[in-house]
């Protein structure tokens, strides 16, 4: 093959691997605004804000779906090796896992809905500790995805652990008010939904950043990070 | 090439896809029996069998990992195109839906393993109903994937309706038996989040089914399944 054919046939590669990347990092940062904009709705009750995060959803799913045509396209045409290879699968989990996250942030955002309509359950000091931390994290592994950085993932991946605490926290101070005030009961097990959803994006984005570690590493993380949901589930 | 070494190739290459389908469809069959187990271990207050699902959630996870491996592997080696192409995208999306529903039945088995220490919370009929459902559609999505049929996957996705229905019942007995009796704050809410767990497991089972669906066929069922979880989440 001459080598201005060969060239031309790299170069349009290195280009469709580049359109796939830049489809992932578009899709993260919309899954990113997702949690940002139910987390708001949820903090301030704002349920137009709500309304337009579960109106959006549908796109995230759109582009997961797009990603994974891209990326049976690039495995059809090319056969990627070594490092675009996993590059390549990696795409299509962490596709998966920005979907999982909108999906959970259009969960909070429906609780918000609801709960808008409710008086309000005490002190939301908890939540936004929780969502902070949340956002953090999902910073993190984006930011890792973004680097393309083992390093950057890993850490991303350790720290996850600020969540599960600030989630059994918000349990029990739930619970507490619960048996005190019985009328809280049903804004309160939707607060509980709500963190549990905040907690899943934790794990998502813990997801997000060893999927990360194996693009740029090709080996998987230890699959236990240390768990400490002590609410049972 | 001489025909014989042909030959031999595309035996290999096909001796590995039926390996690589016999890991997922073993790993489906292990997911399936967590399911059961725990929510045997839910309905019967079995502790023991509780803290056996818990234990054996690694397996799972290790099975994912040699799953993702063996796709890597597979597409590094040889290059599938069409629908063996599809197939092997398939399997690592079902392998992580696999991974996720093998992930709540162990949320599932906490549950009932703290429950168990509680006093009892209402009728369980509910659940056994929920249980029931989920159990069969995940059982039609993994029969859809063992026989790798277009039309069992379609019937499999359409099905999860029923579900959403008994999990928004249970939802709303369970909040009225909490504002009558305070007491049952606790276990009603670890048995709401076990209803969400059941629900989600539907939920992944219905992905199984669409991924089989676009393994045999190479489109995606369209993206969103008429929802009906009113509870707001």
């Amino acid at each position: 093959m001459p080598t201005e054919q060969k060239d031309h046939i790299v170069r349009s590669f290195d280009e469709k691997l580049r359109d796939l990347r830049g489809r992932v990092l578009a899709m993260a940062a919309t899954a990113e605004a997702q949690v940002s904009d139910a987390v708001r709705a949820l903090l301030t009750r704002d349920r137009m804000l709500a309304a337009q995060v579960t109106g959006r959803d549908p796109a995230l799913d759109r582009m997961e779906r797009e990603i994974e045509e891209a990326v049976v396209l690039l495995l059809a045409l090319r056969q990627p090796v070594a490092i675009d290879l996993r590059g390549v699968v990696a795409a299509l989990k962490i596709a998966k896992d920005l979907e999982r996250i909108g999906d959970h942030a259009k969960s909070v955002a429906r609780r918000a809905g609801a709960l808008a309509a409710l008086p309000p359950t005490g002190s939301m000091n908890g939540f936004e500790r929780l969502a902070e931390r949340v956002k953090e994290n999902l910073r993190r592994g984006l930011g890792a995805l973004e680097a393309g950085d083992a390093r950057a993932a890993r850490d991303a991946w350790a720290a996850d652990e600020g969540v599960d605490e600030t989630y059994n926290g918000i349990v029990r101070e739930l619970l507490t008010h619960m048996m005190e005030d019985p009328r809280s009961i049903g804004p309160a097990t939707q607060l509980m939904f709500a963190a549990k959803s905040l907690e899943r994006i934790g794990d998502h984005a813990t997801n997000v950043a060893e999927a990360v570690h194996f693009a740029a590493i090709g080996s998987a993380l230890p699959n236990e990070r240390p768990q400490a949901d002590t609410t049972g589930g």
